[in-house]
């Protein structure tokens, strides 16, 4: 169950359906533009936990702590969903390394390509300042797997 | 897939698990008291949804039209859920009849009580007005299946 | 201007307004039942404020620390506010003591009343366990003023 | 007050203030990264209402109807908002014309810059099909005002 929950290792990253809730539409009759973010984000997070990276857990990367911050975004809004769509979120890595992460993401529908992002995230510790990704951790990405 | 995300009918009802993200969160560390009714929601609408009663679509209920709209919420707020959290909502139907639903909701974690509510919503037409359930939706409810 | 965002205190209580937005909104064309909750949230917020009594701030309630966590809503939804509908959010005591507060909360546009709720409060300390909420800030409430 | 709800026109655009409240921040402490694009959506919304062009009304651009698509964004989170902040949106337009709306955004609080964003719309008739902007409402963005 819980394995379902949070989505698939693929390939080249990771994979994860969520269903489309009344919560996440407006008015127009379609999905909020700003709920794509949810969904894109609970795709990272599911991406992470599937490579048993737990941003919410303590101990991660050691004494000095690991924590990650998205700091740039380009969005690409190319179709709509609605109302009790399926919607698979796909995440893979474009580049990582240093203090960064970039990730690819795209969510579609029954075929359909509805988002395409390219997400920047970077890399700090425990108070929030810049810090490397720990080797063993970036091999996980490289991998695809938790070890 | 489709079926894992939807729930499943219990012997009184449904359940549907659900993971806490980021979104749910507030700084002070737990799950923000509003969105515990965006996994009530979620509940009811697979509970619908496992029903055969999709609230998206059009045609049901005949010509008239059929939704759903909340009147009364009554929630006890006992103990939090957190980040990287499963979560279990049931939904159990109080009193089906007339132009009401009652609906008894619970959420838990790992076995612990989070939330108890009891949810009135009114039947309405496609403009709002009450209307009486049809009986073949109602007996759904009694008999806990789609048909 | 930030006296206009915190809203007023008034003879029996605070009276905030806000705007309806697009992310208040879901597909039926009007508000998300759970974004009432948000409205209601953000005027206690802001009758708190009022008071000067700061909830992210460090230092309220000496060193045992003091906050305040839902425990208890009882909600009428009455009618809906629609995109662009301006809303007024009233607070007002019903009864503050002990390790607790209960408030009446109303929302309203227009002169029409849509919603209606009493918030049960638990007062605890920075460890989350109830306390007894201080005399000076009890006579807060009493008095309808800062001081 | 709905003035002041709605933030004033500049020489160049748009501001307005917000409040942070507990449903825009997350369990890291700071605010949630999708909310950034509800108070830049706000923004947006109030700077067309400033100009006299309301999304949520009927009648606009004729019969032939008149309504507004995010197409694109690309957003730079520079520095976190916190709970309490009061964040000032700043709205440009970039370049109006044709069938396209380019808006460049900012979030501010206490004169730092948290966010950037450059925002591309689409301009779309009621059945969601790309339209020109007509005359008179491009008219309204070059003079920055309603008339």
């Amino acid at each position: 169950m819980s394995d379902e929950l949070s989505g698939t290792l693929t390939a080249d990253g990771h994979r994860l359906s969520q269903r489309v809730y009344y919560e996440d539409t407006d008015f127009s009759g379609v999905v909020y533009h700003a709920r794509y973010l949810h969904f894109l984000e609970r795709g990272r997070t599911d991406y992470l936990r599937c490579l048993g990276i737990q941003q919410g857990g303590a101990g991660l990367g050691g004494e000095e702590g690991l924590a990650f911050v998205v700091r740039h975004m380009e969005l690409d809004f190319q179709a709509p969903a609605r109302m009790d769509d399926v919607v698979e979120i796909s995440t893979t890595s474009y580049r990582v390394g240093g203090a960064k992460l970039v990730l690819d993401q795209t969510i579609e529908s029954g075929g359909l390509l509805l988002i395409q992002a390219r997400v920047t995230i970077a890399v700090v510790n425990g108070r929030g300042r810049p810090r490397r990704l720990p080797d063993d951790v970036s091999a996980r990405f490289a991998s695809g797997s938790p070890s």
